[in-house]
C-alpha cells in the first residue's frame, strides 16, 4: 500500500460542494422549492445533462456558446446543458403530441457553464425553473400566477422581506415605437438597464452620444422617472397618452397582471412595477420579473424570468408561447451564507443516537428499529470505543436525542432517554420513549 | 420566424427522458430510497459532476478508465464523475478533519459512463449510494445494518419477492488458502461467477484448464455445492474443518452479520448466505452483497456492495474502512417498466384542477389560494377554451377532483365538486371542500 502514487484530493474553483452541515440546509431549500412548485401543479421534468451539441446549440452564439462544456465522444459531438430552457424547448417540440397543454412543468437540476473564475459565480450549479407553456395561446392569468409561486417560495423558504419586480416589454417597444426611436432600442435597453447602478444624470450622458434630441432624452427621463404606489404608477403610465398600440397592449397586460397577483395574496410589499426591468435584449416579449432581497440588491435578482412568444422555434413551427422563472439557487446559497442570512443548525438527519454502554448491541437494535418503524430517523453508535468518543460523536453531530442502554437498563429492558440540549435524562420503557419522541 | 433553420429535437441513445406520468413515478422512487437512507441517519453528500481528470482517475484503469467522458476547457483536464465511490473517496480524504466518524453518509446523483450501447444500458444514469467509514477501524455490525437498509429501501418500494445474497471475501480467500491455490485466485473467480449461468460441470471443465488437481477441483465443487437454509450453510462451512486463519474469520464475520440481520428484522426469506457472490477482482475485502428480484435474475443485481479495507488510499495514508452499497435506480427503472412492474398511474400532481366555465377567475383564485394554503396541489384551468377542452385537460392529466365555478356557484358563493374517479358531484362552499379534500 505505501507504494502507492497518491493524489492531492481537491475540488475544482467554481464547483460548490459542501460540509454536511450547509448540505442539510441545501438540500432543504431544494425540497421547499420542489414542494412549493409542486403545490401548483407543475408536474416534474428531467432531461439528459450531455445532449447532443446540434440540438443544444441550435440557437445559441455570443458568450453564452464560448461558456459551453463540449466534447467529442465516439463520433458525436456533446455539451454539457448551460440552462434548462433549451432542453424544455427541446422537450416540448419532441414530445409535443404526448403532452397536455398547458403544458405546466418545473424542473430541478444541475447546468454548467465555463465562466471565468470569481467569487459568487459557478461553473455547476443549480437552477429551479418552472414554465407554463400554451399551444398556440397562453392567458395572461398565468403571467399573474408566476409572481404568486416566486412568493410563495420565498415565503416558504423564510423570507419576508424581498420584492417582484413586474415590467411588461411591450410599454417599453411601445415608449420607443411613441418616441419613434425603435431602431435604438438595444442600445437604450443597456443604458437603461444601468440605472439603478450610475443613475439618471450619467443614463442621460450616455443617451446624448446615441445622438437623441434633447427632447426624447427628456420623455425617456419622465417615463423612467415614473414613480409612487403600484396603482399610481399604472396611472401615470395611462396619462402618457401614448397612442402606441403596443403601448397600449402592455399597459392592458400589466393591469390584468396587477389585478390577478393581489387576487393570488401576493402583500402589496412584496411586489412593484418596475419599468426600469427588460431581462436581456431578446427572448422574452412581454411581461418580466426579478426579486431582489430588500437591502441586499447588490447579490442582483434572486429569482428571474417572463414572458415568451414562442418556445421551440429552432425545433418546430408550432407556436408555443410561454412563461416561467429560475432561481439559481447554488448562487443564492453562496450569498445568503456570506451574508450571515443561513441559518444552519443542523448537523444530523437522526433525531435519536442509540449509544450502548458496553455490548448491548440487541437491546440497541431493537429499539433502532422500533423508532424506524414510526419513522424516526435513528443511528447506533456501533463501534468498540471509550463512553466518552461514544457521546462525543452525538455531541459533534449535535443530535438532539439520544438513547443509553447499559447493564441497569438492559436488566429492567428499560432505556435512558436524554435530551441534549435540556440535558434532561429519564429511564422509561420503549413504549414511553416512543410517546415523547413522536 | 420561418427563414429559421431547424434542428430536429432528439435524445441521445442512452439517455433516459421520461414522459410526465412516469417521471412522477420515478421521483417517487428516488423520494422513497432517499427517505429510507434518512430514516438510518445517513447524512446528505453531494460533490460535483466535473472533477479534476488528475483526482477522479487516481485509480482508474482499464474498462472503466476508456468509458470515462474526459475533455479539456481552459487550461484543465476534466472529467464526468463515473461512480459515486471515487468522490467520497477524495471527500473523505479532502475534508477529514471536518467530519465525524464513522461517516456515514448517503448519495443520490447521476453518474456517465460512455458504455457501448445496448438495451437497458445507460451513459448517464443515476446512483443512489450509502457507505459507513470509519476512521482506522469499523465494527462488523455495520456490515448487518447495510442489508437492513437495502430491506427497508425495497419494501418501501413496494416489492416483497427479493432476495439479499450475502457473502464474505475471506471465506473464499480461505477457501485458496487451504487448497494452496491462492496464485490462481483470481482466475478461479472469474469461473466461479459464472456458475449460475453455465452450471457445475461446466465450471468444472474450465477450472480443469487451470490444471488443477482432480482432488482440488472436486474440494471447490464440494465448497460451492454447500446448500440448505442459512444456518445449515454456516454449520456446513464450520464442519470444513479448514485451518486458514483468514477463512475462520470470515466465518466468524458472516456467522455475526446473520445474527444481526435478524435482529434488525429482515425477514429470513429475503436475505441468504450465497457463496458464489464475489463482487469483483479486488476493492471488496469483507462482506459482499447482491440482491435479486426472485423470478427476475436475468435483470441482474440490483442492489450490490461490500465491505473494503481501506476506502481513500489514493488520495490520504490514513486508513479508512467502510461498507456500502448502490442501487442503479435508472436501469432498475427501465427493467421494471419492461416487466411491466412498475405501477404509473398518477399523471398529475395536482390533486385538485379548478375550472371556471367562463370568466370566473376571481372565484377560481379564492378558492385555489385556500387549497394550497392547506397544503392541497391544485391549479386553475385560465385559457378562454370550450367546455369540452377545458373537461379534457383534467381527463388527461387524470386529475383525481375537478371544482367547476359557472354562474350559479358564483352567485351562491358555492364550487361545484366532482369526484372524477366515482362521477360524484356536489355543489358546496369552500369550507366544506376542503373538508373533502382534506
Amino acid at each position: 500500500m505505501e507504494n502507492i502514487k497518491r493524489v492531492e484530493p481537491r475540488t475544482l474553483s467554481g464547483f460548490m460542494e459542501l460540509l454536511p452541515q450547509d448540505q442539510i440546509k441545501f438540500n432543504e431549500m431544494l425540497d421547499i422549492i420542489k414542494k412549493t412548485y409542486e403545490l401548483y401543479g407543475f408536474l416534474p421534468e428531467e432531461t439528459p445533462i450531455i445532449e447532443s451539441s446540434e440540438v443544444l446549440l441550435a440557437k445559441a452564439g455570443g458568450e453564452t456558446e464560448k461558456q459551453i462544456y463540449s466534447f467529442r465522444k465516439g463520433d458525436k459531438d456533446l455539451s454539457l446543458r448551460f440552462d434548462l430552457t433549451v432542453p424544455l424547448a427541446k422537450y416540448v417540440a419532441q414530445y409535443y403530441n404526448d403532452l397536455t397543454f398547458p403544458y405546466r412543468r418545473y424542473q430541478i437540476g444541475k447546468v454548467f457553464r465555463g465562466e471565468r473564475a470569481q467569487k459568487g459565480r459557478y461553473r455547476e450549479f443549480y437552477q429551479c425553473d418552472i414554465d407554463i407553456i400554451g399551444d398556440g395561446k397562453l392567458s395572461i392569468i398565468n403571467d399573474a400566477e408566476i409572481p404568486s409561486v416566486i412568493y410563495t417560495t420565498f415565503k416558504n423558504l423564510g423570507f419576508d422581506n424581498f420584492i417582484i419586480k413586474i415590467n411588461n416589454r411591450k410599454i417599453l417597444n411601445g415608449l420607443f415605437d411613441e418616441l419613434n426611436i425603435s431602431q435604438k432600442k438595444t442600445e437604450i435597453l443597456i443604458i437603461i438597464d444601468k440605472l439603478e447602478k450610475i443613475g439618471m444624470e450619467a443614463v442621460k450622458e450616455e443617451l446624448r452620444k446615441l445622438e437623441l434630441s434633447n427632447g426624447i432624452i427628456n420623455k425617456i427621463e419622465e417615463f423612467f422617472k415614473i414613480d409612487g404606489t403600484t396603482d399610481e404608477k399604472l396611472e401615470k403610465l395611462e396619462q402618457l397618452g401614448f397612442n402606441s398600440y403596443i403601448f397600449k397592449e402592455g399597459l392592458q397586460e400589466l393591469k390584468e397582471v396587477v389585478k390577478y397577483v393581489r387576487l393570488f395574496n401576493v402583500e402589496e410589499k412584496n411586489f412593484t412595477v418596475d419599468l426600469t426591468i427588460a431581462r436581456g435584449l431578446d427572448y422574452y416579449t412581454g411581461t418580466v420579473y426579478e426579486t431582489n432581497l430588500v437591502g441586499y440588491e447588490s447579490i442582483g435578482s434572486i429569482c428571474s424570468g417572463g414572458r415568451y412568444e414562442n418556445l421551440a422555434s429552432y425545433y418546430t413551427k408550432k407556436n408555443l408561447p410561454g412563461v416561467g422563472i429560475s432561481i439559481g439557487l447554488t448562487r443564492l446559497f453562496y450569498n445568503l451564507k456570506e451574508l450571515g442570512l443561513l441559518n444552519t443548525t443542523k448537523k444530523s438527519i437522526s433525531k435519536v443516537g442509540i449509544i450502548p454502554m458496553g455490548s448491548e448491541f440487541e437491546e440497541a437494535v431493537n429499539i433502532s428499529n422500533l423508532l424506524r418503524e414510526n419513522n424516526i430517523p435513528n443511528e447506533i453508535y456501533k463501534e468498540d470505543s471509550k463512553i466518552k468518543n461514544k457521546f462525543s460523536y452525538a455531541n459533534n453531530l449535535d443530535i438532539p436525542y439520544v438513547i443509553i442502554i447499559g447493564q441497569e437498563e438492559k436488566e429492567k429492558g428499560m432505556f435512558t432517554i436524554k435530551n441534549m440540549i435540556t440535558g434532561d435524562q429519564n429511564m422509561l420503557s420503549a413504549s414511553d420513549i416512543l410517546k415523547i419522541l413522536k
